[in-house]
């Protein structure tokens, strides 16, 4: 039997057919222009389906259910998605829409959370129990999977961990609060963290990298400004690795997973991420001579959407 | 059948039998003695468990299995007690050395996580498949119950919710971190803030309460005199509710409990606190039209101890 993966993003619509292991058979998608309203998307991911099955040449009966990650949460209650980042979304019955051509299963998932679901079927936590997934993109996504299984929490609402409150009354953030972690440990703290530390130091290789333009520059010019010494982007790095600490110590004292892996763009800087990281954590752990949580890189990359959306159906 | 509970503090040990609905039968306790090392302690948590069987004139035969609620944690490669706080225990084979005398399961929990688990058998979240405890005493402490059993992570080293980061680089903790959720959510964060609240306010109702001796002030003293509208006390009641709001939605947006349950010494404030958190916790939840956790006081008081620590044999 197979699965089907929808990976839906602001940008493009990714669907793909996954085998029992979590292996990509075929993909194929389209975009998702979102201004066009919530119906023809749900239509073109119901198109894709057998699109993709077709192009594998495998009989849409042998895929026995469909599974969509998407920047959203569902409600338990109505099996709608109440609202989704970016898309506009505001109550829709993605599920009801799509079975009305399609007659299987259909399961959604939050995007960083079926991403760490598709690690820990088939990427770097593969065969771990419990583990924590942690996107660092714009914002900080998380996803939680315990007992093997995505936990999403008893009202739909879990697993939103770059919402944990890290510095208490810092930077604002997007959700009213003031300092939560994502304000800290996301690339855009990256950014924000990069451009601050110009001021003093106006010739710093950030810039440089940025082909001095100070709006251009992004997380991956801090981090390689910090990789090839540069003192200011070596400060600034130091100081998100703590903020990211801050976090990752947060979920280590709190549901103490088997394996923390990192996801999102700012975890592309990677053995030079994993090794700060790693150095850092120890000091901060509660339990200091006991076990805790390896911290890992993702290694499924833009893959992770497709695979992870498949597994929510197995 | 029934089940032994045991509460082992630093004053005193308390044991208790309890029937499969976690109603207690009959206690009976001693002095911890803590001086006196650990063997003895364990023998005197023996003969105690033979002790409450006896005094109801229940046959030992009859009695499935034992539970020992400490201030510590197991680890799960060894079955040792690797250090208890306050009773300055290393690497204790509590439960080898109870097998000595009793041939029966006994199973060992961190006090505020039997004491949650209590709860959730026998009080205020009873039915509830996944909820949180929180002991807001000297420090904070947490409990999880997930799916109805007791959660302690992968490494065992997991619910200690009082050292979540909330106010990075704040207040000097004792696990060597700074801003610790304890630092501002236990009853010694509150006595900190009122001795802090004198400097502007010496004439405050909370120096009056605790005799006029600084060093007395006691988180009721806190309390008291802001529930009686003394301002200084009103704005550190204030200021700690929102501290203690910054963990709580980090819990809910982490694991989206059921239910959220306050113990320890300063839920005793009751509804003034419960209100009071009732109140703020809308505004900082991330997701504000959806269902979150409710939050609720502890009802079982000190037999939560026993109680909890007797289910873990169930």
């Amino acid at each position: 039997m197979y699965y089907i993966g929808i990976d839906l993003g602001g940008t493009g619509i990714k669907a793909g057919l996954v085998d029992e292991g979590g292996k990509i058979i075929c993909k194929a998608g389209c975009p998702t222009l979102v201004e066009r309203g919530a119906r023809p998307i749900v239509d073109d991911m119901a198109r894709l389906c057998r699109e993709v099955a077709q192009q594998a040449g495998v009989s849409f009966d042998e895929v026995r259910a469909i599974g969509i990650g998407l920047p959203g949460i569902q409600d338990p209650r109505t099996g709608h998605v109440p609202f989704c980042t970016n898309l506009y979304w505001h109550e829709v019955p993605v599920i009801e829409w799509m079975q009305e051509t399609i007659d299987k299963p259909i399961f959604i998932g939050n995007d960083a959370t079926v991403a760490g679901l598709a690690e820990s079927v088939a990427g770097v936590s593969a065969g771990v129990k419990n583990s924590v997934f942690i996107t660092l993109g714009t914002g900080v996504g998380g996803g939680i999977v315990l007992d093997g299984k995505v936990y999403s929490g008893s009202h739909g609402v879990g697993s939103e961990l770059g919402h944990m409150i890290t510095v208490l009354g810092g930077e604002e953030c997007t959700c009213g609060n003031r300092g939560c972690w994502e304000r800290y440990a996301s690339a855009t703290a990256l950014i924000r963290m990069g451009k601050e530390a110009l001021k003093d130091a106006p010739d710093s290789l950030i810039l440089k990298l940025a082909g001095g333009d100070e709006s251009a520059i992004t997380a991956k010019h801090v981090i390689d400004a910090a990789k090839q010494g540069d003192s200011a982007a070596m400060k600034v790095f130091d100081c998100y690795v703590y903020h990211l600490c801050a976090g990752l110590v947060g979920i280590i004292n709190f549901i103490d997973p088997e394996v923390i892996v990192l996801g999102g763009g700012v975890s592309h800087a990677g053995k030079f991420l994993l090794d700060a990281v790693r150095k850092k954590l120890p000091e901060m752990v509660f339990y200091k001579t006991m076990p805790y949580a390896r911290v890992e890189l993702a290694t499924l990359g833009n893959d992770a959407g497709i695979i992870g959306a498949a597994m929510l159906g197995k």
